[in-house]
């Protein structure tokens, strides 16, 4: 906080111009996101490459959300709080850029997938697990914009069954690989894509972990269940 | 830069116990790397399951090197280069965290790999990738501490030979689960290993950008020919 309500009504000011940057930046990926599991299920190679080329985009927007806030930094000069929350944007601005990444990376496997023989329902499985993480996104954005904890909270809890949904998905590609060799290449495709949709759940929670440290100064404990059982022992890995 | 030298003094004292923090960090990331490695060359459940539980090592020290840099902005605060420094720090710490995380990762998948049936070869090849990862981050951290833009650029180039590395260990899996069903599960497991290890040659390139930024004051163009070539249509993947 400033105790001259100048340089804070300034500052505010400038914050809401990043935020509203940050907003945008997020529209632009919650579309690609969308784009991407749609080329999938309509094996749609334009759209996939335009997914693709759009991705620069994001990146400007990540470079001018970053620019924009160190000047604030330089400018104002902000300490305690406000510091905090303009050192909040950066992280922000790199999880949506590498959410856009994910979903650059899904158009490309996209592309190659077009070209294999289809795996019977694998891509409308995709989809469903990329619109529940589209919602969170949509609505970690709106949880960051208005600074509620509440709704950050849910989105987080929201990522146990994005967890879940890639736990039944790698069982279901595995499955299609054992019975038909023929699948392999694409199973393996439609499986790093569940990943990558996975990998954006985590993102969107890590920046539902930042809006709950904007609201209460701390960050949330690490006591969420970890859902993903694949990668450990006890679970995920099929005996075969 | 300050005009006041006792200010630049501070900054610059400051400055320095946060870079010795960042290589201390690199270090033990540097460790969870090769352990890893080792883990899953050499069957060990106990050195795997050593390198999950000190991931949190490497999460607290992240936390506290952007603790530090940000006490740092707000006490001493800087502006123009100085500001642009400080604000390499969160980028580094970033990304060395990350590295950190797929060391885990793949210490997850060891500890199932390991009651699976052994895939001929397949662990050698990924601790030989792992190893020029490992020497990346070391020649990376130095050209960081000596701000010595030539070695940046030289570990930046050298990340193709990672994506060359991993181009080879996807057609080598694919290979395996296609001769043997049985192989399926393993491979989807080293499959994602070496993948993670691809993961960390960006992020490492990531640095050494950061490190050219520092020097240069200009960020690479993105001129580097992209060399994994599994998720774009053209390359990798088999037509099987």
């Amino acid at each position: 906080m400033h105790s001259n309500p100048h340089i804070s009504a300034a500052f505010d000011r400038d914050l809401e111009a990043i935020q509203a940057l940050i907003m945008k930046m997020g529209g632009q990926v919650e579309e690609a996101v969308a784009a991407a599991a749609r080329a999938l299920v309509e094996q749609d190679a334009d759209l996939a490459a335009q997914v693709r080329a759009g991705d620069r985009v994001i990146d400007e927007m990540e470079h001018r959300v970053n620019e924009e806030a160190a000047r604030l930094i330089a400018l104002r000069q902000p300490i305690a709080s406000d510091l905090r929350t303009v050192l909040t944007v950066f992280r922000i601005s790199a999880a949506l850029e590498r959410i856009g990444d994910y979903a650059k990376n899904m158009a490309k496997r996209t592309e190659i997938i077009i070209e294999l023989q289809p795996v019977d329902g694998g891509a409308h499985s995709l989809r469903r697990m990329s619109r529940a993480v589209e919602g969170m996104l949509k609505d970690v954005l709106d949880a960051y914009i208005q600074r509620d904890a509440a709704l950050a909270e849910d989105v987080r809890d929201r990522d146990a069954e994005i967890d879940q949904m890639y736990n039944g998905l790698f069982r279901e590609y595995l499955t299609h690989m054992m019975e038909d060799p023929r699948n392999i290449t694409a199973c393996m495709h439609l499986h790093f894509m569940a990943k990558n949709i996975e990998r954006m759940g985590d993102l969107v929670t890590g920046i539902a972990e930042q809006v709950i440290y904007l609201v209460s100064g701390e960050l949330p404990e690490d006591d969420r269940a970890k859902a993903d059982k694949t990668s450990t022992p006890a679970g995920g890995a099929p005996s075969q």
